[in-house]
């Protein structure tokens, strides 16, 4: 066992995991000089890439068993590729396929099935939720799943950590030369930020979409340099599904409470002046402290430089509006975000090796102001858990969390301090997905806990006026309210790896019985 | 001596030069499996790209005597950034240093005393035109300059040939994190198409840029997960530059019955219904060429697909008109392209790897219909030469010439069989640009003689009453009237390596004495 940087006893070998490099520090990891190698190619004048169907183009990567095959998540529990192509692999009898899904949601429950009967033998992801993260938490899988963040999956495929055999891209429009987007086309997903490394890196790439225009399809959100085959099918996934579960506009208020002072947090942190950049995520204290933000803007009449992140129709209206001056994209939230997207120009699509790969020779997360950040669990060290409830059962996981916290120059957590009689502010939280020394402070609504590393923040919180508590106080009051931390389970052997941005390991996980 | 698929012979040790590879068919020789490896960085939130001056930047990057210095050519001769880095590593002493230079013009003339007191040790272009060709072609450099096209240039970074330690940019804007573009800022210049690749394989990236706008510059050409260092200057380069040379819209009878001739057969293929793509060069019987097809294709009610290459104003306008649906960019020639690119989203800029590169797993001039080509001469086996005149002086390139003819349905070639008493039309072109292989047909004020390998062609265009003549025939009456080929003249060592677009050698030039 070896003690991390934040604390966790992390085993010196895990099965099926390469060599561990524990966690020390948010930018401690040198990257190796190199990226992996690209894969060449080549096309004759008059090839035609559009195949008659997935079977055909399955063959013709030469898929073998225990090849990896990568989706991505643009299309949120709407999606249907991923779904199609591991059905369609079942069937032509492979086995043992390693599956990199940038998140998976309840859509890809048969994934379970596919475990079971030993078609898939491998799982990375940046998030789970839904039947496959209760599988994995029963143990019921025989492989340990990596969990990344959106900045580390780029940046593991690009080390040549997370090698890609076949990408599978659900587009909501391609040509027959293979340039994609997700904004043409009736199936529009918006941004597909989540696989343009993984078509830059892959040894084939395979576009599925239900909408072919004549050639140059523009805008490309990867290009026909990269693609191998074009799919047609009925339908790429259903947009319908994109706004389940990770949005919520809900206005209780003690969220409005936790929105209210996180926006404060911002402008007495001094980072409300004009070109101000921040993301706030999709939970409902997040759309609302947008709110407060923007009030705030209007009022001392400044205008942001840009918005980032998931993209929700609230920060296309914010573009609109003139608050931004841009926005960066890697997935967008609901239509009025994809409008946006299709018609603003000001409103670009960004990979998410640009948006958070540490080992670039930079990317956006640096330039953010500040963040808004929710959280599951938060330790008295400022550690945070978004993977694991208290139960131990996983339902989520980092996607850009860990990120922006270590690349903003602010990060506000916000969250209750209790949720059903559950703490949340406890001592030790049982998942570490960000390390407390990229968490600036917490805004709960029992006051404002600031981060002992940022002594400055809390002048200026104080100084605003603003609740400021201690977060062992606050740790102390939680555990008198609730009675004490949550209640014991048993875990047995290791289910996930919960590796940093910059593939270090950060903490594991363990199934629960 | 190796003699090569154009029936040169290529001896089989350059010195200076790679491991030689003759050509044999266009699309013979296949790429390795992999491209080379990307270079990763590490930037901290809070670090800033931008540096005091050049000299600090150059620094910075490590600079090393033999090491290879790239640069773009978009602002043609009113490039200044070749030359203010290459004063400035000449001031530091450094010597020995290889240049790849997309394309050399007469601006560039500081290069030969470079050459001659040893900073300069190499060089690589697509294209070289003005004092360098001359002192190249004179015997005065110390090394083999190698040619090569636009599409190969980029595969020969990719694939590792060409490794760039610095790549210079000449951005007409920036922001402070290395995203660039040059169509923002006073020095647009249009697409930046020619440099993309380099930002994408240098060890090192320096942005040099007059115009620096706030995070995030919106488009970015390349983003800031490519670039290390930004230098702000008083200028970056002088549009007024861009349009000198390359660009003749001269109206005289001879060009305007090639370009009649050359859109005719265009027509008499059959290409010319919905949806036809074509390239047509900047050349004046090219440009003509584009008014007469716009003409028909007014006549028959038809709009293109995509124009692409270098553009013009006129092919902007044809995309305002709705005669095309796109334009694809990797370099535009006048203000009107510029403003174009800048404004019409159907206008888009990309790659020369894109554009041509044949080692992807596609490229754009594989979706052209036809291509509309120049010649300095071309020869019985319809080989064409635009590298060096009839007296052996060096005074061109192939540029994307034999990438377009290679990737696109019909290749026509424009050209008077005679220019002041020179023969055009002769026996063996004194260098090989472009195979005759990948040439479909050269129209002459004398006729259009057909490529034997296109006896459908020839038919068609028969059928269509348009003038077919014997390439023979030509050649004997061109002999006749000039009195035989070109003046004899000596010539001495290898100057240059005349690259294939794969790498394989096309083609030698030597010294003239």
């Amino acid at each position: 066992m070896i003690v991390n940087g934040v604390g966790r006893e992390i085993p010196a070998f895990i099965d099926g995991y390469k060599s561990i490099v524990p966690y020390v520090t948010p930018h401690g990891r040198e990257p190796e000089k190199f990226k992996t190698r690209p894969h060449t190619g080549k096309m004759l004048p008059g090839e035609d890439k559009l195949l008659p169907d997935l079977e055909t183009a399955i063959r013709e990567c030469g898929l073998e068993d225990g090849m990896t095959l990568s989706f991505h998540h643009h299309f949120r529990n709407g999606d249907r590729v991923a779904n199609m192509v591991l059905e369609k692999v079942a069937r032509m009898g492979f086995k043992g396929l390693k599956i990199a899904l940038s998140s998976i949601f309840p859509v890809h429950a048969p994934l379970v099935d596919h475990v079971k009967s030993g078609v898939v033998g491998g799982i990375s992801c940046n998030y789970m939720l839904g039947p496959v993260a209760e599988a994995m938490s029963a143990g019921r899988f025989p492989f340990t799943v990596v969990f990344r963040t959106h900045g580390g999956r780029d940046r593991a495929i690009e080390a040549g950590e997370e090698q890609i055999d076949i990408a599978f891209v659900a587009a909501s429009a391609a040509d027959r030369a293979g340039n994609f987007n997700g904004i043409s086309g009736p199936s529009a997903c918006g941004s597909l930020g989540y696989c343009l490394t993984d078509c830059r890196y892959a040894r084939k790439v395979v576009v599925i979409t239900d909408h072919i225009e004549p050639y140059p399809l523009i805008p490309a959100s990867a290009d026909e340099t990269l693609v191998d085959y074009v799919v047609m099918v009925d339908r790429a996934g259903d947009p319908a599904g994109i706004t389940t579960g990770a949005v919520k506009d809900e206005k209780d208020l003690l969220r409005l409470k936790l929105a209210s002072w996180a926006a404060d947090v911002i402008e007495a942190a001094g980072l409300l002046k004009e070109g101000v950049s921040f993301q706030t995520g999709t939970g409902g204290a997040s759309l609302a402290a947008t709110r407060f933000l923007r009030e705030k803007m209007k009022k001392i009449e400044i205008s942001g430089s840009f918005g980032m992140g998931g993209i929700t129709g609230q920060m296309a209206a914010l573009l609109e509006e003139g608050y931004f001056k841009a926005l960066l994209d890697t997935q967008s939230f609901d239509q009025a975000a994809i409008e946006s997207l299709r018609s603003n120009p000001r409103h670009q699509e960004i990979s998410a090796s640009r948006y958070a790969n540490p080992h670039n020779k930079g990317c956006a997360v640096n330039s953010l102001d500040a963040m808004i950040l929710s959280a599951i669990e938060v330790d008295t060290g400022f550690n945070v858990n978004v993977h694991t409830a208290s139960d131990g059962r996983v339902m989520g996981g980092s996607g850009g969390h860990a990120d922006t916290a270590a690349g903003s120059r602010l990060s506000v957590v916000a969250a209750p301090s209790v949720r059903k009689n559950i703490p949340i502010v406890i001592d030790r939280v049982l998942t570490v997905t960000t390390p407390g020394a990229t968490v600036d402070c917490l805004v709960t609504e029992r006051g404002i806990a600031v981060n002992p590393l940022r002594k400055d923040l809390e002048d200026s919180i104080r100084a605003a006026g603003l609740p400021v508590v201690d977060i062992e106080d606050l740790k102390n009051k939680v555990e008198k309210e609730t009675g004490g931390q949550q209640k014991p389970f048993l875990v047995s052997r290791i289910v996930a790896v919960v590796e940093y941005r910059d593939g270090t390991v950060l903490d594991i996980i363990r199934a629960i019985s």
